[in-house]
């Protein structure tokens, strides 16, 4: 009995193809679904764990924030499984400035501190803003703007997932002052005036 | 062997569901999906037409520019297909300023005039611009920042489309200026001074 | 100017139609999509933010374990948003039993303890199994069979994140010894000896 | 202990919401994802079995053939989970003529007598044209022109699977002569000549 | 602060990954999904602009009409987008003749003349048909047979879009006729006597 | 006239790209959406038909059942397309113990014999269950635990479909007992008692 069991048990698992997971491999060219898999022989349980996000980021910078991602490049076993995350750090003061994620809805969750947190609707511009306790989630839904801010006197942590191994993450004013989209065109796409955006571009380093 | 014949078609058509369509019935709730279906007995050719492209917008407005949506509010025939539209008009100097559509890819087609675009990927905050002729098509992927100008001495159009019935739209002057969003909130998010946002708040009919 | 601005601004957001977000009505029948929505004049900050997960779950109970979800019927304002959390709490001893998700592939960050965690591949029954520390993340793919057991000496905890808003939930002993499905068919169905069957029956409020 | 588990049981199974179907309610309107959900309470084993399919279709008819249909209409319990299925009836000489199914890839698996089935490539108009004996499976890619053709002395059948509930069905003939589009528009789109299509007109029951 | 801000940008745009665009690499095999991507550091911004769409098409042919296409073959920063574009000619007396796009819906937005245009549904075969003017929109569900006319004494011209980069094209009449499927076969399958088919096999260069 | 006609079929056909088919090049690495795409120029009519349900499976094993899959590894031509087929074949007394498919759902049709079949919904685990007489269908929701089992005297035999060509089939007791899952850590997990684990692990193949 044993051995017709062990030949069923191999027709099984030889004879059935599943797609459990498709850990990318990151060198070579992806798809529009994402990188190629690395052959299931060669993964393991390792490929499903990320430990970077256990230790808070550096916020010694102009925002005091920092964000530590665990996305498809960082952690390559969300590859194809529509999900991913990070790790938020604002010291007290820190800002995580107006930010869009163009392809995947966020889902914040305060681990530590206060965060004031809010997005913007796109049809009638509605603001939905909250200050969040520890253990308090908040939805940003895809691709609108939206901000946290550290809203107590001391540091202040979040968990933040998102229903894509690849959200992406278009920082507003980087977007606008961080690179050589010449001056005038930021003026006439912004209302800004010339010299705001000018001082913008220098202390962002961008160029134009 | 007629008869028989009607008898199967007949057969065919009453027994055959099909998803073919699902007009908008904008009153009532929606879902995720969109509206609900209006009853395939109450839909006509009319439905499948919108002739609100073929007017050039109003163009008197402060950024010489309209945008005239035939998105699923205007054109219930687009609910659950996947695909709207819209027509740009940019009189000289015209301007459609910096904005994402959260939920679409748009696909523009310059109709008349020449047209400057321009959208900022998210990774790296490069900047894609081109100046477009008349019958030049252009890609502005999801919810990535982008922009179009004027770039002839006389008025351009454009037909544009989403592959959605409900791009969204978020301007992001709009989105910032344009609601209660306060001030310091504002100032702590973009890097702006107060006196810009108080003045852009004021222009674009913002309070806080 | 400013005049021209408002009809501007007005002919913007009210012609413009966006699917941002979808808050469920819960009562009332849902669509394969998820619940109808609710109106979004009827919508605040609040409906996307959940507080529940700030608290420790009840862990006095046999396997000495709470999930606490917030899934579309806890926090209406994930419908349609693909994705959705729970709080993990894990007393010393404490295990989740295996279980799956059908709809959804689990993310979980372990915000306070030690968890061992694993999951069962489908194709080659191929075990992934780690011992992960506070701050460790680890993929659970859609489907497939997993667990998670405290593994240190004092409480543990974890956020967890699903990329829908109902992933489902079911505990292989629940599915098969908590309701009124016949020993002979778990039995014939499972290897397991009937005194196995009715004893877990026992246990777990089963009948038949 | 026994109090606690049943606790915890009724825990789990309140608070925990799942999709894990969504058996239709066919009257009142639809969505683009498809009819409105029964209540689950409502729901039993017998929604999700149909029993229609084991009865030959009446070929008594032009084509010598029949098409019985558990789509969603037919068998709401397919609602929402992607997947439908039809009995094919062909006696000898039967046909069922050129068609497509708008929605769905369709797997056809013959469970008696020999078919000939064929389908056409959209891009080189290419034909895979295949016999099929009893056990043979063939697919059909979604959108594509195909056919199938008593290929033996007797009656043949089979079990057709698609991947949607609604997969539709338009069948060439019946779509350009068994309604009222006008004989010129037939005539002018499709190369034949007016007698010729005024005689399908006449077989088929169109006008116009 | 300079140096600082720097590395925070450094931080971001180097740690976080983003699928905001796959331009194709059109040389080696595709996936499911669509093909390769091609390396940002070598997409430009005229990966993103098609400028075939300005002339028109060469309609000196027996249908009087020209089909531009703007699929991912012809532009190649449409992979991954879900959108593509076309531009339709219509000499007086062109027809675009009866055609599904297997894996698309159809928007066209007449850009000069007047087109008669027209789909079928799977269901009813319905016929809904109107006579557009320049600047009108209409719509083709996806897999629907549909057809274009000039309905005007000048040429007539449109620009269509798909939600799809590979909308796909199936003329009926090159399906049936412009093939080797053998002339029994289409007889069979389509009611049609065989001198008929066999006419139009020789006009559209079919063999058997 | 007729040369013309034969540049423009040459025009359509060589510019038009469409995505009708991907057949699967089993060897090299796959991609969340799937296999590469073998060149169209080497699929053939016999890429889209399998052959091998039409023989009765080896059901002289210890559960007298066998199921012959026909997903995307044994039926290269179903990739992409979203659907895919196996037999089932039930000797008096057969089983197919209690299992998932991770990624589909499944439609069953008794194609010979009685099956008595049911599932197990997560939210409430609610039992369905149903004795099929040959030519009844049965849905079994994606994810969800179910079972097959001879209900008559005499052999019994279905055609199964799924909506994906990689189903994936996760048989729980083989993903407890039939590898090296640690008997603490499945007694843990269980409920089991270590006696009844080993033993079952003993009878199919498992250790530790």
């Amino acid at each position: 009995m044993l051995h017709i069991l062990f030949i069923f048990a191999l027709l099984f698992s030889s004879s059935v193809d599943a797609a459990d997971f498709c850990v990318a491999k990151l060198k070579g060219a992806g798809s529009p679904s994402g990188y190629a898999c690395r052959p299931p022989t060669k993964v393991t349980a390792d490929d499903f764990v990320f430990s970077g996000l256990g230790v808070a980021g550096n916020t010694s910078n102009i925002i005091s924030a920092a964000v530590t991602p665990a996305f498809v490049q960082q952690f390559p076993g969300t590859n194809g499984l529509g999900i991913s995350a990070a790790r938020l750090d604002l010291a007290p003061g820190g800002v995580v400035p107006m930010h869009t994620h163009p392809a995947a809805t966020e889902l914040l969750c305060v681990t530590a501190g206060k965060i004031q947190a809010g997005f913007i609707s796109s049809s009638a511009n509605q603001v939905y803003v909250k200050t969040l306790n520890t253990g308090d989630v908040m939805l940003f839904p895809q691709g609108l703007l939206h901000f946290q801010i550290n809203a107590g006197g001391k540091p202040a942590a979040a968990i933040v997932s998102f229903n894509s191994p690849e959200p992406g993450l278009q920082i507003t004013d980087f977007a606008l002052f961080a690179n050589d989209l010449p001056t005038d065109l930021v003026v006439k796409t912004t209302f800004l005036d010339a010299a705001t955006v000018k001082k913008l571009k220098g202390v962002l380093g961008g160029t134009g």
